[in-house]
């Protein structure tokens, strides 16, 4: 019981998190992702970033009799193994931020059943893992808690008979349709001194354009990227050329050209450093993905294969990670509603602050 | 920009912050809840509580064309109400902290669509408007923010069609169901010194006893119940005689007794002063509610009518408020999964702190 950290300056410190601007909260002494561990399944298996992956399932049922319940059950994996990887057990973690793109995300529920954690249920579609880890930080920077964990995962098979046709039904997708990621990721944030640093949180706004088309929700996130990016920029002063990578969640290829335009126009190109999960997760080329990747899974496992390591090693040395969320359901668009997006960001760093940056 | 509160007194105190127990926060400087606002249906103009809420609508549309319009637009004029009854405007709010049952949650994305505030989305089916208290009372306490809103709602049309079957089947109910509540509550959190302050906040764990009784939620939910509750108390030596009120969300007629047994077992007994906002809200003898009400709307319009203003004019001294939710979906029921609950707890209370309480 009473667990709080107990360094002196860091106390101190932590007094001056202020908000920068109306929506990005900077963190006055930058908490550490202190182990991270990442899950996929077969397409993600034959995909570019397969050798950065921690496990890779050939089975599409994860070892359950069910697509939901495979999805529970790498949640549950990949929690169990980002502790074993930071030397952790549940019993330390003070709480645990997660959800998916499951109806009353079961995916998380279930999956964390088993732990007896603190949980703070969130759903932020597709930002899930930003939502998350812009929680934890806030949360860890505070000393609100002293090891946070956030986890999100999504599911293709699991995804598809919920939101779109049974898999059985073979339907044809449109060449603006996304792939939902099989695949998780598990952060667990603390008070440690050591990269990846998480520096700025920025927490989005609902935006929507009026996009009504389900199969092209890359343009229905677009905007609400666009808008917390501006935001973020805004609100601390900095400038894309502060970055090596600005990282997208899941606008795929169509909302990446779109997100690239509308920064663009806003006199804020970006168009060299920026990157999307869905268009890194697989091979367009050689995969039919369509306009490449989504879901929480999507941003989640490539943020803890691909991303993480390159900040510990200092190759990447500043990252905008902004994953992206489209927040509509069947109903709503059966309804003829447009569909809404939300884009959180997170300044993750190998440095934490501006003058410790070797340049 | 910059929304930071400058009160110099607040940053000292702020830094107190501590964690009691594992689960249990101490607000330092407990916030105030400064605005609160309510919503209901017919059903509920019905009962014994029609007479405590803002607005009760006998259109189950709320001016829409669908259910889910309709629930979204109770979120909006709540949100809209308790930002006027606050003398506030949408721009002056740090947070949204917001929910719903529906799939997806779009009864808080589409009721959020117009107001632009950076948005948390949370799913605790249930126990959403404790876990948006909850991160409420935390962010303001930390400095985190000036002023949150948290905010949930529950349709009992949209639910039953959702959960359960569609309306014009007239599907026949157990005596164990519960009618989930056409109602909304919003509450905003700020650092202002009058009460309801929110003193002490306890994040609930996944519990789940095995019950698989789609029709018998309360059973599912009180193991969760019990267990948050008996972690605040041994989090902070309080005992139940402490509190004029301990209110449990929506366990009903079944599950509150369920929940009075689970803590008489623990040596705890509590039932001279627990009540359950699904058994206050409807009149069971004279309204076909079955063992009670349920949903989001229920603990969220129950709080915001009927027990808020009484803590306000210190009627009511000190409440424990702890919503439960039911954390299953139609699919993990029918794939024969139990139900997992989970109940979060705030301590409501006339009073900043313990040497200001009259006795």
């Amino acid at each position: 019981p009473g667990q709080t950290t107990s360094n002196t300056k860091h106390e101190v410190k932590s007094m001056q998190t202020k908000r920068a601007g109306r929506q990005t909260v900077q963190l006055s002494h930058p908490p550490s992702v202190v182990s991270f561990a990442n899950i996929g399944g077969r397409m993600e298996g034959q995909g570019p970033l397969s050798d950065y992956f921690d496990e890779l399932s050939p089975d599409t049922f994860f070892g359950k009799k069910t697509w939901e319940q495979g999805e529970s059950a790498m949640q549950e994996r990949v929690l169990r193994r980002a502790l074993e990887k930071g030397g952790l057990t549940a019993g330390e973690l003070d709480y645990v931020l997660a959800g998916d793109l499951l109806n009353q995300c079961i995916g998380t529920s279930f999956g964390l059943r088993s732990f007896h954690i603190p949980f703070y249920g969130l759903y932020g579609a597709c930002s899930t893992m930003a939502e998350s880890l812009c929680l934890a930080g806030m949360f860890v920077d505070t000393k609100l808690a002293s090891r946070c964990l956030a986890v999100t995962s999504s599911h293709f098979c699991s995804a598809e008979r919920q939101f779109r046709f049974p898999l059985e039904y073979g339907g044809q997708r449109t060449p603006t349709a996304q792939w939902t990621v099989t695949g998780s990721g598990a952060c667990i944030v603390a008070g440690k001194d050591r990269p990846p640093y998480l520096r700025a949180a920025t927490v989005g706004t609902v935006e929507d354009l009026g996009i009504t088309d389900i199969n092209n929700m890359g343009a229905a996130m677009a905007p609400a990227a666009a808008k917390t990016l501006c935001q973020f920029f805004n609100d601390t002063g900095a400038k894309p050329e502060d970055f090596d990578l600005i990282l997208t969640g899941d606008l795929g290829f169509v909302g990446s050209r779109l997100f690239e335009r509308l920064m663009q126009a806003q006199g804020c190109p970006i168009a060299g450093r920026h990157n999307d999960c869905g268009l890194m997760i697989y091979d367009r080329l050689r995969q039919d993905v369509h306009a490449g990747g989504s879901g929480c899974g999507c941003a989640a496992s490539v943020l803890c294969s691909f991303i993480l390591p390159q900040i510990a090693c200092q190759r990447l040395k500043n990252v905008l990670f902004m994953a992206t969320g489209a927040l509509m359901s069947p109903t709503s668009v059966q309804q003829g509603e447009s569909i809404p997006g939300i884009a959180h960001l997170l300044h993750l760093s190998a440095f934490a602050g501006k003058e410790e940056e070797v340049r």
